[in-house]
């Protein structure tokens, strides 16, 4: 059988997966690959206690893994966008086909990357950027291939969902969950990353581009995070029948453009996706003929992230294995590069959803009358409505509303509208809501 | 760009839904697969009024597709194993690739089928025969290959979780449910295929050999029915939080071999596949390094399985337009075919799940504990139970047992004894439960 040699450059929590998950599937995974995969070169800045090296030449330098001749295909598993992105560059560079598992590195520099993967005639492979596990980018790339993609939808932060999920079940409050998380390991020091949505959105905008056939224009992603939601935010959303997510959401709009959004988001408790609880990762996508297909499965972690950065390296080996060239047959993006089309990315304020909105209304005769009749000037109508009972010892009481779908300006500008109120206290709280059908 | 031409044999459901979605994706689907996708040929013994096939070539000898010198893949949705078996080896034999969504034909001739497609260099693909717009095949060929697969469990069969989701959602009896359900042409006229457990027999044996990298061994799968499922027993699962789905389940015993299975099975409500409702199929499949993913959506219909035909349409112009040669990439199950090994099919006997059991006990002290003295005798635990008061006109109670996990031949010996028991009435209904882990 052919030899195809590996080069894993960075060793720690995915590149000791991957290291460990090719040798202890080795059997499986050349029976598959119809090859012999050898680890051949490993770059790194130190081990990794977690994973038994042997006998594998490692660099402390990890660009001599590109520049080993006997090295076909190189895996970037060091993160971030400096360093990773001159190394992947020097890999293609040297005619290597690349895996990576950076979503940053391709959701910021993908465009220029897979330019320069096509110049030099290799494959820059990412199916563990997004959603870790589960083969959500070879399923836009080649399962779904013949949908046009109306929309799509996931929850592709797992700290993020663990955090809303632990709210929901424990009725804790948001700074108290994400310290947890930080204890176990789920959310990094700096948090920022995967509760302010950065992280979805560099996934998102990945998924968006592979969907809808257009480069990655990560700059133009909305982006809200969760630290603001509050417990009372999620029981409310029970009460109505829904769940809190926070979603990435990308949306065809026909003769408009593209809705490209991250944001919490109530779901209805009744589909599918918004049971998706834990660390878990699920992406929902509507096709125009295959109507919606949901993916779900571990978004993170050491071994699931390996997987997917090992089916990588098995379609690239089976066709190193097969042929002699080494052109690809999927391009990058799913579309060919001369049919990626600048598709335009709507503001916010253009995008349509429904909404949940939350007043303080101080408990008097014609409180309720006057919010209503703002939004129904507004031509927006309530579906559901839950007023509570005044505490004693409190002199406004919480007024929930779900609104009809409609675009957000309008609802911006009836929200101000409330709070001019006299008979409004505070900021009212408002949260997009996706049927999700 | 390079022009891939496509026979279409049968203008059926699956047929039309395969026309109508090239036709109005086209834009799309050609950019995907970075050629000009042309429906040069069609074979049909009728034409079918959804279905403008307008100026192209309509045959209504099938066969004159695959001798048609223009035809570069032969599209095979004709169904059954007679003809349809004849057509692709004609077209295989032709050197023309083949796809088809013809289950029965790849369960029970997939073998043979496979090595006449490696014999010609050409490829027999198969998305669409199982869960239909599901990109399943090609999740467990590629999405998955870094994993042994350790188990996959499927809802498989939309018209039997119909039949279920009504029996539960209205309480329901099977046969009022299966006359609707045949209105409503979700189920043939002879519904055998369905509510047997046939057509989930066959689409389990496929993705049990791609999972486990064994030749299809379909008459060794055990197969059983929903049609004895009463309203009484979907009761007490959902009083225990379990919901009662048809399940397709294929899991690796080490050491010892494969269960390969179709029958009513309870799980737990908390698990995302039982809360896949009406015709909807998923896929739930744990693999040693991804662990547990799920893939969902529509299993049948003209376009959701147009979808998976397209897709692998798709798959093979790629190649087509990419390369001069059309040698295959990927083997048809996943392995190399050298590697497939001939895996023990466990009987059923055999196989590990826990019980639901329902035994109807005559309202007398001491019943229940001689009861619990053949199980515990026989090493089986009672997880949960539930005894109902008399009515007040039968002598007898249902009790109702969930046990721990035990192989097959020691519940079966069990039930024996109890059913011998002069306290007992009638034949104990025993039902498999598996958690899903």
């Amino acid at each position: 059988m052919k030899r195809v040699n590996i080069g894993i450059c960075g060793l720690g929590t995915v590149g000791s997966g991957t290291f460990n998950v090719i040798r202890r599937n080795l059997d499986q995974i050349n029976a598959r690959a119809q090859c012999d995969i050898v680890i051949s070169h490993i770059g790194a800045r130190r081990d990794n206690p977690n994973c038994d090296t042997g006998d594998v030449k490692v660099s402390r330098d990890i660009f001599a893994v590109p520049a080993d001749p006997e090295v076909h295909i190189v895996v970037e598993l060091i993160g971030g966008t400096t360093v990773a992105k001159e190394l992947v560059e020097a890999a293609l560079r040297q005619g290597k086909h690349v895996v990576t598992a950076n979503k940053a590195l391709i959701a910021e520099f993908g465009n220029e990357l897979f330019s320069l993967a096509a110049e030099h005639d290799v494959t820059l492979s990412y199916e563990a950027a997004v959603a870790g596990g589960i083969p959500i980018i070879s399923a836009l790339r080649e399962g779904l291939s013949a949908n046009k993609i109306e929309w799509l939808a996931g929850i592709i932060n797992g700290t993020g969902n663990f955090i809303l999920t632990e709210m929901r079940d424990k009725k804790r409050e948001f700074d108290d969950v994400l310290a947890e998380a930080q204890a176990l390991g789920y959310a990094e020091a700096d948090p920022t990353f995967d509760v302010e949505g950065i992280d979805a959105a560099h996934k998102l905008v990945i998924l968006a581009s592979l969907a809808f056939g257009m480069p990655l224009q990560y700059d133009k992603v909305f982006c809200e995070g969760i630290s603001r939601i509050k417990p009372v935010d999620v029981e409310y959303a029970n009460q109505l029948g829904y769940r809190i997510k926070h979603l990435g959401v990308a949306r065809h709009i026909e003769g408009k453009g593209i809705e490209l959004r991250v944001h919490p988001t109530l779901i209805p408790e009744s589909r599918l996706i918004a049971n998706v609880d834990g660390v878990m990762n699920a992406v929902l996508v509507k096709g125009n003929a295959v109507g919606p297909t949901l993916f779900y499965g571990a978004g993170a972690g050491a071994e699931p992230t390996a997987s997917a950065v090992v089916s990588d390296i098995v379609r690239v080996a089976r066709n190193l294995a097969g042929k002699a060239s080494s052109l690809a047959m999927v391009p990058s993006l799913g579309f060919s590069e001369r049919a990626l089309q600048d598709e335009t990315i709507l503001p916010i304020t253009e995008a349509e959803t429904a909404y949940y909105l939350r007043v303080s209304v101080e408990d008097k005769p014609g409180a309720l009358s006057r919010i209503a009749q703002i939004l129904s000037d507004a031509g927006i109508s309530i579906e559901a409505l839950i007023q509570k009972e005044p505490h004693e010892d409190e002199e406004t009481v919480p007024l929930i509303m779900l609104t009809n779908r409609v675009v957000e300006k309008r609802i911006n500008a009836a929200i101000e509208s409330i709070e001019a109120l006299d008979t409004v206290d505070g900021d009212v709280v408002r949260i997009r809501v996706e049927s999700l059908k």
